[in-house]
């Protein structure tokens, strides 16, 4: 027994010296003990030429699953650096799913020379599984599976399993279709074992399943096997025919990399299809600079609200002092809302129906926070030596801010949601963008009327 | 076959019709040929009076699973109008881990009460779950569990299996266990079914497995399992003896939990710990005000910089008009790189190593975008008939402001995470906060050497 994710400094360190000393042996016994999945991160920690020289020394099944486990950018290190004949080999040893998604990530000339290398039938199969549109469930699934027939007994069926290659998984539950391939149940693994041997599948069957298409967005494939606790869902063509099946794994990564994603997009960019480090310097630009383009020219109102009022600001200079702060806290109690919602109506909490249940209870938090904030503003504004009359317009404009920001945090989402619009553009920088220009211009027709300007 | 998530709007409406005509019989057998997690989502959809009428029509073994799926606030609901009896009675009908996660999320009384009226055996159970502090494995496992020994043979163990509750869920693994009850290893379903009927366990057993102890953290096993791809992981106690398997099922949920945690907290609010509707609108205020009022203070700071300025803003009114516009962009700057950078700081792409190539990258990055944005300025500037110097400083202004906000976008989140503090508190809030104070600054010295102030 061991302890995962504890060992990798110390076997970093072990790795090396024996790197430095060219020890293959001592180097292949102690990483023979390691799970792939461990020897991909250790990789991940290394140089390039280092990552290249070990993964060279590893056997090839280990050497499959570390490449299957890799990020993009050690990913992209080692077939690199490794011959291409080597790279075909890894490549017919792991499952077609992940040689596919490999392939899909090395650029298509390379891929191309690889696919040509490997054995005629996985070549097919995994040109198959790429033919594919990018991000479907037919991309993400293994097709090779095991298919039983409704006929077959149980002691046949387990005769089958004992021949069926032991590279082809066996979950939790067997699918059964009709001579056309077409799914028409599932048997679960668990019956088929205490079953007596003369039953027959169709006795065992379980009929009602639920599939995904091989064109269904893997976003909704993850959403699926949430909502009904899979450990995999059967995957079939338009005519039913059981293509294959997707597992929780594929999932979790597709899981995390979505969530990846929707934290670039509050952030106030376009999402990354790599990894940060492999995404170069030019993408990186090209992935911002839209977002701070339109976000600078919607700004460009605040310049001219602030033209507008220039009379009142060179009457009362300090009434702009006080500008970075006002609009700031408005855009922090925005953003903090907007953050909450945006995952309510990404996870169904709240939907647009529930839409005067939630602003009635954000009138009343904005209210609570906007006072809190009010009265802070005017003990610090009145600490400050400023005008009475200035602190008053100080901590009113506080408290209307954020009770403005806040409801106009809870409504673009749910909007966005309505109209079928990705709730997470409405990014935190959206948010104060549209805050800063509306917030001047409360403040300023606040002052206006408090100070008599 | 049917394809999922697509029936709830129809279903809910021919629901309704059946509840509004009292037709139980025609309600049930709507019901009937629906998942439970559908269900659990329809009530959802329903006012509290409908979900609970429409839940105390449902069998036993169904309603169980539909309180398992409901999320908090119809769970509540459901538990609330519905007699104690059939709760507990509910509650014996689920896995015991599911039981604990209900018992745990309703009023610490009520959970005693319902306990007191649960079989023995089972309130004894659960009452063993509850006991492992909250968010840990020992909370999330399923105690329940085959264990097998080392010296049954294939046909023995096939016949246990046949007497196992067929509540028992049977994944992909058993689990052999020493007559102290440690845990010596796992026996694949798979192996199990193609061996002879006299091999006996110990010639099947995979020594080699990664465990995860009572008391490691949730997010600690979520990690785990998606790491090495697992569908459940055993969970030992100190001395290795195996006390339960927690499976994906419960980890996809964890994960969909933090990932929910954490935009929130990117948002700038503490993390609620409840869904949205059923936390109270006190908690909600009390999880925002603190990050409000923490940078509130800190936004002070941007008066009395304005402040110390305050000749150069009198002599030069326009200055001021340009200062929302500036602060704004490199606060925009700052979340955009600030959300890649705490996710790739996450998921572990970035490492503190890492940080010369980041920060050379990012000096590049910030200076495209700077460059980018000061045209832009200075052409607005122009357009708008400012001082061409004025319109210098604001392109210069920008310039800086966008690769120093780029900078701490980058930096924050590293540095956090080599001081083992969680990333996410560098949420959008923070680093516009601190992008407005310094950025005022550069701005207004620039000005003064600029416009000769």
């Amino acid at each position: 027994m061991r302890t995962p994710l504890t060992t990798t400094p110390e076997l970093r360190q072990q790795v090396l010296n024996r790197v430095y000393a060219l020890d293959v042996a001592g180097l292949r016994s102690l990483l023979d003990d390691q799970h792939p999945a461990d020897i991909a991160d250790l990789l991940e920690s290394l140089d390039e030429q280092q990552r290249v020289w070990i993964f060279s020394q590893l056997q090839l099944p280990v050497a499959a699953e570390v490449l299957d486990e890799a990020r993009t950018d050690t990913l992209l290190d080692l077939v690199e650096g490794t011959p291409d004949e080597r790279i075909a080999d890894l490549l017919e040893e792991m499952p077609m799913d992940d040689a596919a998604e490999i392939l899909s990530e090395i650029k298509p000339a390379r891929a191309d020379e690889l696919i040509a290398l490997m054995e005629p039938e996985e070549a097919a199969e995994v040109g198959q599984l790429l033919a594919y549109p990018p991000e479907s469930a037919g991309r993400l699934m293994n097709a090779d599976i095991v298919r039983l027939q409704s006929t077959w007994t149980v002691a046949h069926t387990l005769d089958v399993l004992r021949e069926v290659d032991p590279e082809i998984e066996l979950l939790a539950y067997l699918y059964v279709v009709d001579p056309a391939g077409k799914l028409e149940g599932v048997v679960p693994l668990r019956r088929l074992i205490t079953a007596r041997p003369e039953r027959v599948m169709s006795d065992l069957t379980l009929p009602s399943v639920v599939t995904v298409q091989t064109g269904t967005d893997q976003e909704e494939v993850a959403r699926v096997m949430a909502q009904y606790d899979f450990f995999a869902v059967p995957v079939t063509d338009e005519a039913g025919v059981l293509a294959g099946i997707v597992t929780h794994d594929d999932v979790i990564d597709v899981l995390a990399d979505e969530f990846t994603e929707d934290v670039q997009r509050f952030g106030g960019s376009a999402p990354l299809e790599n990894s940060y480090l492999s995404t170069p310097v030019g993408k990186m630009v090209r992935k911002r600079v839209g977002w701070l383009f339109l976000l600078f020219f919607t700004a460009q109102l605040t310049t001219t609200i602030m033209q507008l009022f220039a009379d009142e600001i060179n009457q009362v200079v300090a009434l702009s002092f006080f500008v970075p702060l006002l609009i700031g806290t408005g855009g922090n109690a925005g953003s903090q809302m907007t953050a909450t919602m945006i995952r309510a109506v990404a996870v169904g909490e709240v939907r647009f129906s529930d839409i005067w249940t939630v602003l009635s209870r954000e009138l009343a938090t904005g209210l609570l926070l906007g006072l809190a904030m009010g009265a802070a503003g005017f003990v610090f504004a009145q600490i400050g030596g400023y005008d009475p009359l200035l602190a008053i317009t100080v901590a009113l404009a506080l408290l209307v801010l954020v009770v403005w920001a806040n409801l106009m945090g809870v409504l673009l989402p749910i909007f966005a949601d309505r109209l079928n619009v990705d709730p997470t553009v409405i990014s935190g920088p959206v948010m104060s963008t549209l805050v800063d220009a509306t917030g001047l211009l409360i403040y300023f027709t606040l002052a206006g009327i408090i100070l008599g300007l």
